[in-house]
């Protein structure tokens, strides 16, 4: 259960860091939110993938709302130039579980991670949600996170549920 | 996605706290191995959840090892004297996501959480695990946590996989 081990800077090192900032949820079948965030991508010495965890609180009274916690792993690109291949694995306190793959390109060009579920599943208390699609990318002078997040769930298609823009706080 | 609120003090009370130890972990397929550990199971304040995170490192030269984060759920027992229904959802940076349930003696008695997988999923790079058993058990004065994990994969059944002991070094 070994990836191969990464050259120095790692492959996503524009996303290390922790990440402070505000979003947006929308979904068919909620009213609109909006929602402080905290980000963390950490590496973890001497090992290929990088910790990932995130909380967020509500924008009106900063109640605690969602929370995640996980892994980015990624592979090489096969040839110069080519996307590194990426995945993610999370679980989250609602009792699901996701892998998502896709790709990233981090080199000298845009830094963007984008990403859709290939398991997505649940406890049996957990509410049910089929899919998910996730789009990372670092902006500006390399110290903004933009993310969106689409979800099919609840019977309603992949459909737009989440945006935010962090700015890094720690390298 | 919500799970209902917890009453005061958290029904899984007894597993709260940061505990370090050691383990030795054997597989028909690899040699034993020894470990240390360090594992935190953590009340997020205002959310019925605990949060959970492991990390490992090898007892002969210390290299890390491997790591899991997540979240405990629990609903409350149907009647008084059943069993806690107990959810443990992970993500490995070995690419592997599980859900696992089962249930919580967490009264006067044993406190002991037995937990089978109901999903184990992977991503494309992640070898192959088929099946997995939980048993978390507090034992002595309450400052100790026995676990085991069984497994079933690559190609053998469930089979003992891994045995640890901690003690709690902070509350």
């Amino acid at each position: 259960m070994t990836v191969p081990a990464q050259p120095t800077p790692h492959p996503l090192e524009a996303f290390v860091g922790t990440w402070s900032g505000t979003g947006q949820g929308s979904y068919p079948t909620i009213e609109s939110f909006g929602y402080h965030e905290e980000i963390t991508i950490a590496i973890v010495p001497g090992k290929p993938f990088l910790a990932y965890t995130q909380r967020t609180r509500a924008e009106d009274d900063g109640r605690p709302l969602h929370a995640e916690s996980g892994y980015w792993r990624c592979s090489p690109a096969a040839a110069p130039g080519d996307p590194l291949r990426v995945e993610l694995v999370l679980a989250h306190p609602t009792g699901i579980v996701e892998v998502l793959e896709g790709t990233g390109s981090t080199g000298d060009g845009p830094r963007v991670v984008e990403l859709r579920s290939t398991t997505v599943a649940g406890s049996g208390t957990a509410k049910r949600v089929d899919a998910t699609a996730r789009r990372f990318e670092i902006g500006g002078d390399g110290d903004e996170l933009r993310y969106t997040v689409a979800m099919a769930a609840v019977g309603q298609p992949l459909t737009h549920h989440l945006a935010a823009t962090l700015r890094r706080v720690r390298a």
